[in-house]
This record gives structure tokens, sequence and C-alpha cells, in this order.
């Protein structure tokens, strides 16, 4: 048996190296995007435009918008996005209130339970996997798990800002570099993406190394309290993404459901009309569910998954050997991840060039697989230099010998998982595929057979998926146990940085598309813009399925680590004890469902009212002479959804809480396993459902084909029973499905940071019976 | 510690004297129901009209239908009740083919495997639980468990058959009772559902009971042997269901969507207009889905349980010190259940009467209380003589020390708990209580929003029937481990002849209402049988909510008996093989459902294109000069029913097969516990969303509010809104919802059956690897 070849001072070097790396390389992207100019009259002038293409060059484009309106059309650009990136701000701002309070309240809870532990006591205790050997009291415990909570809510938020920010600030001109063609406008949008990505990932593992090194200070050898310390960096990160899903998630829809329903169906205007007063809410909405959202959510997992393999890997034959490459492998793995997305990142925006529509979605697609390809090599040579030839893990009482070659395959297979849920979902969900058209000639026969047959798929869409996971979970924990899936977890979330970016760019599109239409720009660039969002659309989906996978993956991680950490042997579902958390576990997805489908409908019908009652009372606004109130829209949105995000929200952070306190550990590991497997089914039916019924619409409107053209055009009554698929997919896909990830991956983490405190004091019930 | 008080003889004798003057009961009410006449000119001569309700009296009838009519009227219903008689007898002869070729093949295969544990062996072995004594070989456990199995199909047929014969005799005579008031009626309809209940309760106790007699001729005192042989009843009552279940919910709404398709969208002619030739089997889907189908569900549910608890018993203290009366505890608690559903029948039909239409459904709720309180004092009174003070239980290498009074108190939670989720079904499902009343509002935005708030409902009402559930599950775990959950079901199953009465009531009575309309008779008469209709829908939802209830409760003591019998420790979620069976075990319910919506997709399509054919090229159809051809839409949806169940049957019945012979036992019990928990949550969902898109639509049609009048009449867009997400609900509440009870009932039963061989010869691929 040899030790790591990547010496620790290598790899003391290495992470933060990488992580720097991918911040200057999303700041260099932001940049470049800020070449494109707002202010009318210099975009044309900027080095950049060199004639490469000269059939869309400027002259063209002057052409098209017809000379002398193209400063005004500029302008009208830069004023739409900027009501829209004050709206995002605005919401941000909101949330970030209640955030806070939120964040302050759970640190003191986090403190008083996890202190309480010794009572508070501030000498050093005898280790629990070592008798003999003196360990941290758990007041230190309790203060550095609160510090990296804060920590981890804080990065999360920081780059979720700035994606934010940037996305907002990519919008207006990818519109107007789709006048000079779709290729332009993809590297704009595309590069946009990108900077959210790299931010968040590059930051979310730099942040994290800075705090282990800095614990390292005061706990000396003790990396198992260290490493459980460690874990409130999860929590911090999933919390942050409570808010930023579901919170977000009933903001998105309220938004959009509410400018629909008066809009499209009582008004008879067109989507993105600017005479309708939700039109900048809705596309704020996009911008705060899918990247803010978006980014909290694989951030959450990211850290989670990382932290879950931190706390079994400190107790396993190197974290006991004080071997600190093999303890950092997770943290090498993403730094790896890191510099394959960029070089990934460069064929997207550099080596290939984007010529037709067409190019589009084969171009994200590849990105997914050029990533995974590489990433391979990459783990492989992590797995070589960074891990002895063999070790040992300690998990539940029992040892397991693994092989370096052996966490190569527990990683790979989560890679490789992650690609797979990938392509199944876009099957699923795109509509130049058998399913999505199978739901779109059910509108033949009206809105009932649409919504059964996209029920029926939604459902369908499970078995690949599950079976991918479950022979991931197969493989890792039979190889290398708990730490088997933690590190499948972090391989399925390698990549997150080309994942964001192309997730990011979907929401930056489809603002594109409504700038395009608000500010009146011709038919021609919009449909380059359609285009870029139809791609985007796909692979918003993919995303989904990937962070539902990730999500799986991470949660059954963080239980494992929870198990280890609450000191239960095993979890038998045959004590009644276990099989009724299992029972009760497999129903929160379904309260939690139907608390977010409830909170959407309240919300939009506030929104309703709003937009109502300005065509009612605001004069010339039909006729499209006077503004309508924009703010007051974004402001009922912002206020409705953190509202609505208050019951399920406490729905998520009570459970284990009160689970651990009165019924004990068992219990809740029952319901950690139950919510797991039964979440993870409505998650992806809700979300492929939701997708599908989207883009069953999208086909019929399209009518690329001679089904779709016999099913259309717009306003024929199977388009009218697609468009009631497409509503009531609307809050499934964008709200319930994605925040499922959240109630799954915050129980799991939550009961983990508070193991100690439930194995200590809970279980009241049956102490006292 | 004493004996039991009831002497072995005693139990001998009650057992089959309860039995068979259950039998005797359901033949008398079946003498009543046949004093109505149908032939003309007879009906109002007979001795029962001795004037006690002169005001719906027989004068007041021949006015009402207009003397010279009423020959004409009794023919006609007489006509279209044969019409629907042999249309369910059609469907049922079909059926029984299959069935035939499919019990065959299956017994063959249960002979082969359990023969083969033994390698045919036809010498005696040591016993399993005691290896100094000596049990009957393997072969004889084959084929005695291969006898039983046909037992039980067969008992379950003759059963549904005859419920089934009776329910299309007494439909006609209850829209004729109609005439005298709607207090005759339902006496009619509620007489015809008990006969069922009663058939059905008495002959699976008697054939089951000489069943165990004549096999204790061989056995001897090899009680163990005896009581897993016994286990083919079960796995023989549920694969009937898995008949009943899966066809005859496919058939029925393929009828049901097929006739409304084009009758009620196309050409805009009413339901159940004779004109429609779908509309016979329409009426016959009601009898083969909500008769012939719970019946078989829920006698399934009935065998097994009764299994479950004699299989775990047998190896109890008083199974080892074979005391026969504690021993059949469980048959004996169905024998006192009989004889308290009876005096409760005798309340619906002769002590109380009822006089307006709104006191219909309160009676048949008062019949569900009645028997659960009698039942409670019946449970109290059998565990006080048939069991001894204390005895003991062996589970999972554990012992129990039982009380009689904990036994007493695991029956009654079982019962109580039952009763509990009917109300809470009810609450949901009924127009009566807000949660429907709000979906109805929501139709006033649409059909979409009508969806997302029947979805959200859906999800919402599984909360409190899991709750009580979990907490039967608990409390009769804790005090009698898993005979305490298999005496929890058999509490919940032990008023079942009531349950069915009330169930089959429903379907009658719609089939009255489409007689009614089809013969043309008054608008007075429409309203009565519509009024007995609406009850029996709400009855319905109880009625499924029970059927889930119980299913859960059965499967997992049929789980425990089959972890018992394959010798499992403990089921531990931390093992990988443990794990990976309950994430994809609870995929199983999604695939299930994507199936069986399917099929009643592709079967309702069929149906569209027969009755499109008959329209088209019959003429006269539509003027109602010449008569559709309703025998070949009924040959349509019964052989369409039949192919379509293949798949979904084919996925329940080898799942066990395949998981236990290739992945082993240890998977299987994952895979039986994550389908149990995550299908349960589905199947509530599905069956409480249908039943109150159904009832928000009959709310809103009805118009008996403020709010209903606001948002109808009839073909208003909120109404429109209502029956598009009645038709969604049809197939989620009529098929895939309470199918799923036979999926995690029938791979539990299986499984069970199965489980000497899965634990001599399964987990291939493990030994291979």
């Amino acid at each position: 048996m040899r030790a790591s070849i990547l010496p620790d001072l290598g790899a003391e070097i290495l992470i933060p190296v990488c992580a720097v790396i991918g911040i200057a390389f999303s700041l260099l992207q932001w940049v470049l995007v800020s070449k494109v100019k707002l202010s009318p009259g210099q975009d044309f002038g900027s080095p950049r435009n060199d004639g490469a293409d000269e059939e869309n060059g400027p002259t063209h484009c002057l052409i098209e918008e017809g000379g002398h309106n193209v400063h005004n059309v500029v302008r009208k650009c830069a004023d739409i996005q900027n009501a829209i990136s004050e709206g995002a701000t605005s919401f941000l701002f909101t949330e970030y209130q209640y955030v806070g309070i939120f964040m302050v309240a759970f640190a003191i809870l986090i403190f008083v339970f996890l202190g309480s532990v010794e009572g508070f006591s501030t000498t050093s205790q005898p280790c629990s996997y070592d008798p003999f050997k003196m360990c941290q009291p758990a007041l230190a415990t309790a203060t550095f798990t609160t510090i990296s909570f804060l920590l981890g809510a804080i990065t999360s938020l920081v780059s979720g800002f700035l994606g934010m920010k940037i996305a907002t600030y990519a919008n207006a001109r990818t519109t107007l570099e789709a006048r000079k063609g779709v290729g332009k406008a993809f590297i704009t949008a595309f590069r946009s993406g990108a900077v959210m990505g790299f931010l968040l990932a590059s930051s979310g593992l730099l942040v994290l190394f800075i705090a282990i090194n800095l614990f390292k200070l005061y706990y000396g050898d003790d990396w198992a309290g260290l490493f459980e310390a460690i874990t409130g960096y999860g929590l911090g990160g999933s919390s942050m993404a409570l808010f930023g899903r579901v919170a977000g998630g009933i903001y998105t829809k309220a938004a959009d459901v509410g400018a629909d329903l008066v809009g499209k169906v009582e008004k008879n205007i067109p989507e993105d009309d600017p005479r309708n007063p939700a039109v900048i809410a809705d596309n704020v909405g996009d911008n705060v569910g899918d990247i803010a959202g978006m980014g909290s959510d694989l951030f959450g997992s990211y850290a989670e998954s990382s932290c879950a393999a931190l706390v079994v890997a400190s107790i396993s034959s190197f974290g006991i050997k004080r071997e600190l490459t093999p303890m950092l492998y997770p943290l090498i793995i993403s730094s790896v991840g890191i510099i394959v997305c960029l070089i990934t990142t460069l064929f997207a925006t550099d080596i290939f060039e984007i010529k037709s529509v067409k190019e589009i979605e084969p171009s994200l697609k590849r990105q997914l697989i050029i990533s995974t390809v590489f990433m391979t090599g990459g783990i492989a040579i992590v797995s070589w230099i960074a891990l002895p030839s063999s070790f040992t893990i300690f998990n539940f009482g029992e040892q397991k010998d693994v092989k370096n070659w052996q966490l190569f395959l527990c990683v790979a297979v989560g890679l490789w998982a992650g690609l797979v849920i990938g392509f199944v979902t876009e099957y699923y969900t795109s509509n130049a595929y058998s399913p999505v058209q199978d739901v779109a000639d059910a509108c033949r026969t009206g809105a009932a057979t649409n919504v059964i047959f996209g029920l029926a798929l939604g459902y369908k869409s499970c078995i690949i998926p599950i079976f991918a996971i479950a022979a991931s979970i197969f493989v890792s924990f039979s190889l290398a146990a708990m730490y088997g899936i933690a590190v499948a977890a972090l391989g399925m979330l390698s990549t997150i940085a080309t994942g964001l970016a192309i997730d990011a760019y979907g929401p930056i599109s489809d603002n594109a598309g409504g700038i395009a239409e608000m500010a009146g720009m011709s038919h021609n660039i919009r449909e380059r813009t359609d285009a870029l969002d139809a791609a985007g659309n796909t692979t918003a989906a993919i995303g989904k399925g990937f962070a539902i996978g990730s999500a799986a993956l991470v949660s059954l991680a963080l239980f494992g680590a929870f198990v280890s950490r609450a000191d239960i042997i095993a979890v038998d579902v045959l004590t009644p004890k276990v099989f009724i958390g299992l029972l009760i576990g497999a129903m929160l997805p379904y309260w939690f469902s139907a608390m977010t489908m409830k909170s959407v409908g309240s919300a939009a019908l506030k929104m309703v009212e709003e937009v109502r009652r300005q065509f009612n009372t605001i004069p010339g606004l039909m006729e499209g002479t006077t503004k309508p109130d924009y703010a007051t829209c974004v402001k009922i949105s912002t206020d409705a959804s953190i509202k609505e995000m208050i019951p399920p929200g406490a729905l998520v952070m009570l459970t284990p809480l009160i689970v651990g306190i009165f019924f004990g550990v068992e219990t809740l590991s029952g319901v950690l396993a139950g919510s797991l497997v039964s979440g993870v089914q409505v998650a992806i039916s809700a979300s492929n459902t939701g997708g599908a019924w989207d883009n069953a619409k999208k086909y019929i409107e399209a009518g690329a084909s001679e089904q779709a053209r016999s099913l259309g055009p717009k306003g024929s009554d199977p388009h009218k029973a697609a468009v009631i698929g497409d509503t009531i997919g609307d809050p499934l896909k964008d709200t319930s499905g994605p925040s499922l990830n959240i109630l799954i991956k915050l129980m799991a983490v939550e009961s983990l940071v508070f193991a100690p405190f439930f194995a200590t004091h809970g279980g009241l019930l049956f102490k006292l019976f």
C-alpha cells in the first residue's frame, strides 16, 4: 500500500489555484459580455465586429431595423433591461431581509442545540471513535458549525446575487447581438451563463477550502470534530436554497400565471406584450426562479455532498492517520472539475461556431458530453495521484477496504449517471421525440386526454432515471459504503460549472426574446431569440433532471453521514419506529407539493387582481399610450412569494426537529429514507410532465411537421387544449417539482447537523412512555 | 396465564355456523329483491304494497307514468337490464377464459418452484423452527399451496360472479321501485349490495375454514407447514383481483370515456342516451369495475390478511402448543364480523326508514358507524374468550409477550383507523365540504386552475389517512409485532360485508339512473335515482379509501410474514441491496400507473372509433328510429381491457419473481417496502383527486348553493372546465388508483408464497459475481 503521490502541499496549492482560475475565468466572461454596448450609436463601432460574418453583419442589421430607428430600439432595450434588473434586485433585497432574520435565528438555534449536547461545557471530552483520545468539546462544534453555516449561506447568497446581476445585464445585450446573427447572440447568452456557473462552483470551493484551513488552526488533530463542524456549510447553502427554490419558484409562476390569465386569456394580447403590467415581473421571475433558484439548489447539493464526503472520510483510515491529500480528495475532484468545465466552455464560445438555428441545441448537448468525457479522465488522474493505493472506510460498525481505482469507479458512475438522466429527461421533454409528440397528438380529443397522456408520460419518465440512480448507488455503495455514495454525488456535480452555464443560458435567452418583443424588434430577430429560447427550454429540463438526480445521491450521502454521526447501527424497516417514519416520510413530498401548488395559486390570484385593476383604472393602457405600473406587480410577486413560502418552508425545517426531538433518530431515519425514495419520483414526474406539456404546446405552435400543422395553428382547438396543459404544468415543473429537491436535501442535512443533539436529547415521546 | 375460554370444539362450530348464517342472510336478501317483479302488470299486485306509504304508493306511481304507458316502461326496463346483464356475463366469461389459462399456468409455476426447494423430495425434513422435529417435505407445501391457490381464486371468482348477477338483476328493479318512493328504491339497491357483501365475506371464510380442516388431516401437528400452505389462498384471491381490478378498471373507463367523447362531446346527446352505442357497455362497466373489481380486491385483502395472521400465529406460543381456538382467532373475528354486519344491515333495511332524498347519505354513513361501534364490542368479546390471557409471538428472532387485551387494541385500532380514513376521504371528495367547493370555484378561471387545485387536493388528502395508518401500524406493531399488523388489517376488514354492501349499492343506483333515462321515465323518477346515485358516489370514494388503507396494512402484514418465512433478520435500509430495492419499489407505482392510464387511453380510442362508425353507418341511429349495436361495443371493451391488462399485470407478477431470483430476498424486501410506502400515496391521491373532480362537476350541475349557481348552469364555461377535470379524474380514480392496491398486495403475497424458493435458489446475480 503506497501513500498518495500528490504531496499535502500540492493539494493545498492545487485547490485554491483552480478556484481562483475559475473566478478569473468567470470575470473574463463578464468583461467579454460587457463589450456589447447598450448605449445607442456605439454598439457597431466595437472592435469585435471585424466583419467575421458579413452576412449577418452590422449593415444587414441596420437595414433590418430601419436606420433611423436603431437608436430608439437600443434605448428601449436598455430601458427594459433596467426595469428587469431593478425588479430582480428589489426581489433579492426583500428576500435577503427575510433570509437575514431566518439565518440569524437558525444560527442561534444551531448554537444552542449543539452546545447543549454536553451542557455547554468548555472542557475537552473523550472522542466518540476513540475513548483514549481527547476531542474538542461540543461547544466548539456548536460554534464552528454556526460559523460554517453562515459562511455557506453567505457564499450562496453572494454567488446567486452576482449570477442574477450578470443575467439581467446580459439579456438585452443578447437581444442586440441577435441582430448580428444567431451565433453572436448565443455566445453572449452562454458566456453570461458561464459567469454564474464558474463563480458559484469556484467561490463555493474556495470558501470551503479556506474554512477548513482556518478551522484546522483550532481543531488541530481532531479531524472528526473539524469535519463535523464543516457540515454547517452544507446546511447554510441548502437553507439559502430553500429561499431561492421555493420563494423563487412561487415568484416566477405567480407572475407567469398571473400575466397569462389576464393578458392572454382576458385581454387577448400576446405574451411579453409591454402593455401587460405583469410582463416585467414575469421576466424577473425567469431570473429569480431559474438562475438564483437553480444556482442555490445546485450550490446546496455541491456543498452538501462535499460535507457528506468529508465527514465520512474523517473517520476513514486516512482521516485517522491524518493524510491531508486523500482527505481533500472531494475538493480536488471539484478543482479539476472547474478546469475541465473551463476547457469545455471554450468549445462552445471559441472552437465551434454556431451558424444556424439548428446548431444551438446540439451545441449545448455537446457541452454535456464533452465535459463528461474529459471529467472521466480528470477523475482517473485525481484518483491515481491523490489517493493511497488502498485505504479503509469505517461505516456502520463495519470496515471496508477500498482500492483507489474502486473510488474512481464510484465518482465516474455518478458522473455518467448524471449524463444518462440528462438525456432521458431530454427524450421525454423535447418535442423532437415521440413522447411529447404523442402528448401533442392527444390534444386532438381535448384538454382531458392531453392531461392524462402528460401525467402518464411523467410517471413513465421516472423509470430509467431511477434505474440509473439505483445503479450508481449500488456500485458506489458496494465499493466504498457511504463514502462511495458521497463521491458519486460529487461526480455528478463535478461538471456543475458547465451545467449551471447551460441552465442560466435558458432564462437569459428567454428574457432576450421578451425584450425583442417588447422593444418591437423585427420578426427576423424574434425568430432567432425564439430558437435560442427553445433550446434553453430543453436544457432547462435536462438541468432539472440533473438537479433531482444529484439531490437524491446527496440526500442519501447525508443520510448515511447522519446515521454514522447519530451512532445508529442499522435502520431496520421491520421495527415500527422506522416503518412509520418511512410511511410518513413518503407522504411528505405530497404534503409539500400540495402546499407549494396552493401557494402559486394564491400568489397568482393576487397578481391577477392587480393586473385587472391596472387595466381598469389606468386610461390609455390598452391602447399603449400610457405605461403600466410594473413596479407594483413586481412588489406583489415579491411579497406574495415570501409570504407563501412560509408554510412549506416550515414543513421542511420543522419536520426533522419535531421527529428528532419527539420520536428520536430511528424514526427520523425512516422519515429521511421515505421522503427520499418517494420525493425523487414526484419531482421527476412533475418536472417532466410540465416540460412535456410546455414543449407539446411549442410543437403545435412551431408547426414544423405534418402532424404539428394538422394540430395547429395557434388558437385552434388542439392548441387551446395544449395551452391548458402548459398552464397546469407551470407550477409542477417550476415550483413544486424542483422544490422537492430542497425538501429531501435540507431535511437530511439538518438531521446531520443536529444528529448529536437528537442522539442525546431526542426521542422524548418514547422516553416518557 | 389461563387458556382460552372458548373450547376448540366451540371455535370449530362457531366459525362455520356464522359463515352459513351469512350465506343464508345473503340469499334471503336476494329473495326479497326478487319480489320486485320485472314483468309488466304484476308488480303492483305484490303483497308488499300494503299501503304502508300511501303518499308514494302505487296509485301515485301509476298516475305519474301515465297509466297506459306503464307496461311499456316496465318492458323497456326489463330489456335494458337484460342487455346489461348479458354484457356483464359476456365480459366475465371472456375474462374467465384468460383467468383459467393464467391460473393453471401459475398453479404449475407455484408447484414447480416450491417443489424444487428440496429437489422434489418426498421425505420429511427437520423443521426450520425446531431441528429436532420432522416437518412435511417441501413437495407437500407445493401441492397444498397450489390447491389453496386454486381454492382462493375460485371462491373469489364465484362470489364475484354471483355479486354481478344480483347487481344486474337489481338495477332495473331499483328503477321501478323508485316510482314508489326513494325509500323503496334505496332498500332494493342496498339489499342487492348486501347480497354481494355477505356472500363474499361468508364464502371466503367458509372455504378457508374447510381448507384448513382438510389440510390438517394431512399435516397433523405440523402447523407451520399447514399455514404456510394456506398462504396460497391469499395469492389465489389476489390474483383474481388483478383481473377484477385492472381489467375491470380498464373496461369501465374505456367504455365511459369512449361513450362520453363521442356522445357528449361530438354528438351532443346526454349521458345514458339509448342512441349511444356504448351506453350499455358503460353501464356494464360500472358493474364490472365497482362490483366485481372492488369485490375481488377486498376479498383478496381479506384472504391475505387472514393468511398473514395465520402464518405468523403458527409459530407463536399457541401455534407451537397446538391451541386451536387462539390459532383460529383471525377467523373468529371475521365470523363475529358477519353477525355484526347482519345486525347493522337491519338498521338500513328495516329499523330506520328513508323518507326523503336527504336521508340517503346519512343512512349509509350510519351503517359505517354502527358496524364499527358494534364490532368494537365484538372484538372485545372474541379477544376475551378466544385468546389465552397472555401468549408469545416470535418474530424476526425476537419474542414478544402479548396480553389478550393488547391484541384487542390491535384489532380495534385497525377497525377505527378504517373509519377515520373513510370519513377523511368523504371530507375531501364530497361536495358538501369546502375542499371540493374550492375546486369547483377554481373552474371560474378555467380547466387549468381546476386541475391544479384538484391535484393539490389529492396530495393533501394523503396526510390524515397516512397518519391514521401509521398510528395503527405503530400501536399494533409495538403490541404484537407482525401479528398485530395482520390482525389490525383484519380489524379494518372485519366489517367487510357492510363495506361491500355500501360499495355495491353505488353502481346499482348508478345503473338504475341510467335505466330510468334510457326507458324515458319521468323527471321525478330520475331525480330520485340521481339522489341515490350521488350518495353512492361519496360512498364509493369512502370504499376506495377503505380498500387502500386495508391494502396498506395487509401488504405490511404479508411483508412481515415474507420476511419471517425467508429467514431475514433485519431489512436494513443502509445496505445497498435493500436501498436500491426501496428506491425501485417506490418507482413501481408510477410505472404501473403510467401503464394503466395508457391502457385506458388506447382502449377508449378503440371504443371511440366503433361508436363513430355506428353513428356514421347505421341509418336512423341519431334519430332514434334504429337501435345501435350494443353488443359490439361490449365486445370491444371486453377484448381491449383483457389485452391492455397484460403489461401492467406482467409488471406486478414478474417483478417479485425477477427480483427474488436475480437479486435475492433482501432486495425484494426493499422493493416491497418501497412500493408499499410510495403506492399508498399515489393511490390515495389519485382516487381522491378523481372523486373531487367528479363531485365538483356534480356540485356545479346541481346548483344547490349560491356559489354553485354562479358557476353553472350546465354548459357554462366553468362547467366545461369541470367536465375536463372529471374526464381526467376518471382513469385516476377508477383505474390507476385502485389498481395500485393490487400492485402492493399481490407483490407481497407472491413473495410470501415463493419465499422458500427465493431463500434457497434466489439472488443469482450476487451469487455469480
